[in-house]
């Protein structure tokens, strides 16, 4: 077994020296935090993981969780892992102290669930699942449904879930027909339907789960529009008593932060069950740890579910953590992408295989194979891609933090980055960590597929990021079909204006220079197909989306380029001012990989180019028949 | 569950249509079959796999091999298919009459192993070892090996294996330790050593196992040099009386050819324990029905390996059973791929969700997903993919026909372009069908993800292919620093005039006039590449071949969108000709695959182009301690 899993040095890089993270404390909400306090929360999960998760990676994909007397078993070792993320306030980390939260910046607290997916993703996925319903509850929820749910679910005694996909609305949400009919009781309405693929949807380390699902109220509009948010619990909560004081918990005092007393109420309650029946658990292909659950809601005319917010605005209040849920599917697939390239860089440091090509006589012992310009190569592809991820998903965190705590225009500059760059942010690792775990199961040969190595796990666990959240398919229109075009174009300039800056920046240091030419050839060549693409958008609609996917592609190349300029100023930065030792050889990496990229990647935008200013349109005019 | 796993139309079409194999029954050796017999053959193929393999394919994936008291045990399901492979006579169906075979081109087989393999990949292996280890033995192995071994292993009963992989000696054959001492009996030898990753190398399913190893004979020469292949059976045959007649075999009888009466004799034998100890099995990420064991040879010193043809030419021998086997890489990559595609086709054309982008109208009832341009793109990729690799693969086969029957020039012509392609036939299917299982997987969504349907086996099993007999690395390695370069550069000579002959076809049609001049274009491209790496041949080793990987993929696009030409040309003609109904689907669907493959698959020559023809040497010059 690999013993790294991620790079910490490069994390530090990252949020340090590129992205300044610690400017965020000259701001009110984060005054309190310090380089200190978010060293602390990474150190902190970087314990968790190697106690606790890592050991049971290979456990959880062996043993996957099964349906048994209608409930979810999981591996067990999932219980105290599940005890200490509550316990030690991750859930609510990223909130307000009223809420009992620490705010931790999304940047550092993104990172942290980093550290927690490379160790072990099936393991990680219970506890976000859990922060971004309860921050659904927390946005848009009333003052009741907020004190009567959110509590254990920050303690993680309570699950969160997204309960959106159903057999007949996968991609198409507008499609749902799970329905919700208003009772006497304002706000509360009984809940009918089935959700398919409901993550950590049911299982028994945990007392109740809490849905945030979306429902059609009788009578509504149709489409999307008529579309609501309902908290349906698993087991309905019934008061049975007056309010206990508890005493005051200190959140964080586990992972070293200044401690947040909040008052802590017990209310004596009583758990009755809502008619949520799991009518199975999906075996998958890969992060078979993490249980996904087939629901059947109110079957027996009995689930009761909530009203979050208003009605008919269930999908606006979804986005808002759907964004989230994308940069964070993001940061899985990096993750398990960083996984699979220490390991296959491990390997590749130990393995004596052939010998290099200018001598190969066999006399002498055979070298390893990192020696051989072919492994090097995967292993650049890897260290390009993830590491290119990581800095663009942590520049995504960095503007959302920013979005936070500034106002008005600023806000909006922030917002507007942000939301473009959402898709690319979402799929760009997506799509790419599912080539470069392939490469590292090529860098161990026969090994790599035999479950004797991670490898061929992290293949499998890759495979599900291009799918969830919405399907690269989704993103390339939500990019080029909306991102691109709102508000006149402003988000691209916005994108572009940081690009230019960087590409300044850059032309003025030697050696970056001819990679800043680069780029802005490669900006000009976006540039000239964005135009093209939007020529036709008023012509005819299907022809303008029809290779949205392949814009999508192209654009995340150019982005992720920019992402490695961005990179290798710092880099370079700290070489002329005379890095030495582990340092220089950090350094020296990211220069070296900054020209992979150059060299092998952002190339792909020509083959691209040429398809997207093609006027065959072939896949439009194929016909099913023909196939 | 998928119903069709491949297309007899498209097979029917590249054998009569495209490649005229028919023609092969004007020489002697073929001369007793016809069309007729061909299709007798495929036919049965189909049924086999309809009736015993296809029923099993997930099962076999479900329950694996087990190591029990020494002994791999297969799923049950095998028996009955290992005995029908021998009874029918598949084993041996390419070899002359006189061995008992049949006389059938490859070029019909190696189709007939294509629907086997689309049907169920881990079933259809055993056979095939066992032909290609008899081929070995029949022809370089003395008269006494061969009738000591290849009947049974003809009907079955035995199973045949290539053993050359060992724990410090996977890519590189030359350092194998496997050691093989003289005993007083000629052609004996004593062997020791550890095997492993030996697909068959053991299984309940069969008397004995015949592995064809690699071992040096001690005191020869180094490396591979030194290298010597073995006969070393599982189970030693002691002859304990005469011979008796049998009577007559019927070969053929099942599959409806022509009979080949042969004389059979049954030895009174006994199968005594030869020292060879299963010391495992392994597991692995897909493919998972076939036993793959680690052997452990000679520990009580007492395991006997009897000499193939001299000592020392082992690898010289290997490399011809090698050669077969790549191609058969290629066949199985893309028969997977082929099943994954029909797989997703079908989910495609079935599965309603979400409207066209120009009528979102949400009170009409949502369309067949196969509606969606981005689908058809990626049904098109995997159609693109599939098609062309069987096309260039009967294409190599069709090549190793002739070779086999023509003299002299003639007989060099197809062996020099058969042994070009060969690198490009293994490698180019194993890696795309990595990548259209991928877009199966894709088209299925969520489903696709788990294993309630087909095609999330399809992506674990495509994975071995780029790894088996020859990563693609060693691949890139063998057409740039070999295939390129031998007889003065005259094997490409020979592929290049194929292609300008296609050339010049299609130019004389209108409708492909345009792909032919494109074809052309890249043609020239890749003429440009290819002399400037040679030029940096003479300068350095290192960096003329650190990026053979792209070239080779470079020359797989290349010869690919051949393939599509010379397909194309017989589709057009056939529309010219007033092909209607399902014959005009069947020849517009290829027209249209020739345009998407051009349009999004023969331009990607341009970025691997501009890599190719770069001078930074990043891979050469990165060092270990900057990963």
């Amino acid at each position: 077994m690999a013993t790294q899993f991620y790079s910490k040095r490069n994390l530090q890089f990252l949020l340090y020296e590129v992205l300044d993270v610690q400017s965020l404390t000259e701001y009110p909400y984060f005054q309190d935090h310090a380089r200190e306090t978010f060293d602390m929360v990474l150190d902190s999960a970087e314990q968790i993981s190697e106690k606790l998760l890592k050991p049971l990676l290979t456990e959880m994909d062996r043993k996957e969780p099964q349906l048994v007397n209608g409930r979810i078993k999981i591996h067990q070792g999932m219980f105290p892992i599940l005890k200490k993320f509550g316990e030690d306030g991750w859930i609510n980390a990223g909130f307000s102290y009223e809420e009992g939260g620490q705010q931790i910046p999304s940047t550092v607290l993104s990172s942290a669930a980093f550290i927690f997916q490379a160790a072990n993703y099936s393991a990680s996925v219970f506890p976000f699942l859990t922060s971004g319903a309860a921050n659904l509850i927390r946005s848009f929820g009333s003052q009741e449904l907020k004190e009567t749910f959110t509590p254990k679910m920050y303690t993680g005694e309570w699950q969160g879930t997204m309960a959106l996909t159903e057999p007949d609305a996968g991609s198409s949400l507008s499609d749902i027909s799970t329905t919700a009919e208003p009772t006497d009781s304002e706000g509360v309405y009984k809940i009918k339907g089935q959700k398919i693929y409901i993550s950590a949807g049911d299982h028994d380390g945990c007392d109740n789960v809490i849905h945030l699902m979306l429902a059609k109220i009788k009578g509504g509009p149709l489409g999307a529009k008529g579309i609501s948010l309902f908290v349906v619990p698993q087991k309905r909560i019934k008061k049975t008593g007056e309010k206990e004081e508890m005493g005051d918990r200190n959140y964080g005092e586990q992972i070293g932060l200044q401690t947040t007393k909040i008052k802590q109420q017990k209310s004596n309650i009583e758990l009755q069950e809502n008619d949520v029946i799991t009518a199975g658990v999906y075996h998958k292909m890969g992060y078979k740890g993490a249980p996904i659950a087939h629901l059947m809601v109110g079957s027996n005319d009995n689930t009761f579910g909530y009203l979050v917010g208003e009605p008919h605005k269930g999908l606006t209040y979804m986005f808002q953590m759907m964004n989230e849920a994308r940069i964070g599917v993001g940061m899985n697939a990096t993750a398990i992408g960083t996984a699979a390239f220490y390991a296959s860089l491990e390997y590749a440091k130990e393995r004596p295989q052939g010998r290099v090509i200018s001598d190969k006589d066999v006399t002498k012992p055979q070298v390893q194979i990192i020696r051989h310009a072919d492994v090097k190569r995967m292993l650049l592809f890897q260290k390009a891609v993830i590491e290119g991820s990581l800095a663009l998903l942590t520049q995504c965190s960095m503007y959302a933090d920013l979005a936070s705590v500034t106002e008005s225009e600023e806000k909006e500059h922030y917002h507007l980055l942000l939301d473009l760059l959402t898709p690319i942010a979402k799929s760009y690792p997506s799509e790419m960590c599912c080539l470069t775990t392939s490469a590292a199961v090529q860098i161990l040969g026969g090994a790599g597929y035999t479950t004797d190595f991670p490898v061929e796990q992290f293949y499998r666990e890759a495979r599900i990021h291009p799918i969830h959240e919405g399907t690269t398919g989704i993103h390339g229109l939500d990019l080029l079909g909306r991102k691109i075009i709102i508000k006149n174009g402003k988000s691209l300039q916005l994108l572009v204006a940081e690009i230019l800056k960087t590409i300044e920046k850059a032309s003025s240091i030697d050696l970056l220079k001819p990679f800043a030419q680069k780029l802005q050839v490669y900006l000009g060549k976006t540039d000239t197909i964005t135009k093209h693409l939007l020529s036709l958008a008023s012509k005819d609609l299907e022809i303008f989306l029809s290779d949205a996917t392949l814009y999508l592609e192209l654009f995340g190349i150019m982005t992720i380029s920019w992402q490695w300029l961005v990179q290798a100023i710092k880099a370079e930065e700290a070489l002329q001012a005379g890095a030495i030792g582990d340092d220089f050889d950090f350094y020296q990496g990211k220069i070296f990989t900054l020209r992979y990229f150059y060299e092998y990647e952002l190339v792909k935008i020509d083959s691209l180019m040429k398809r997207l200013l093609s006027e065959d349109n072939v896949t439009v005019e194929m016909e099913t028949a023909w196939f």
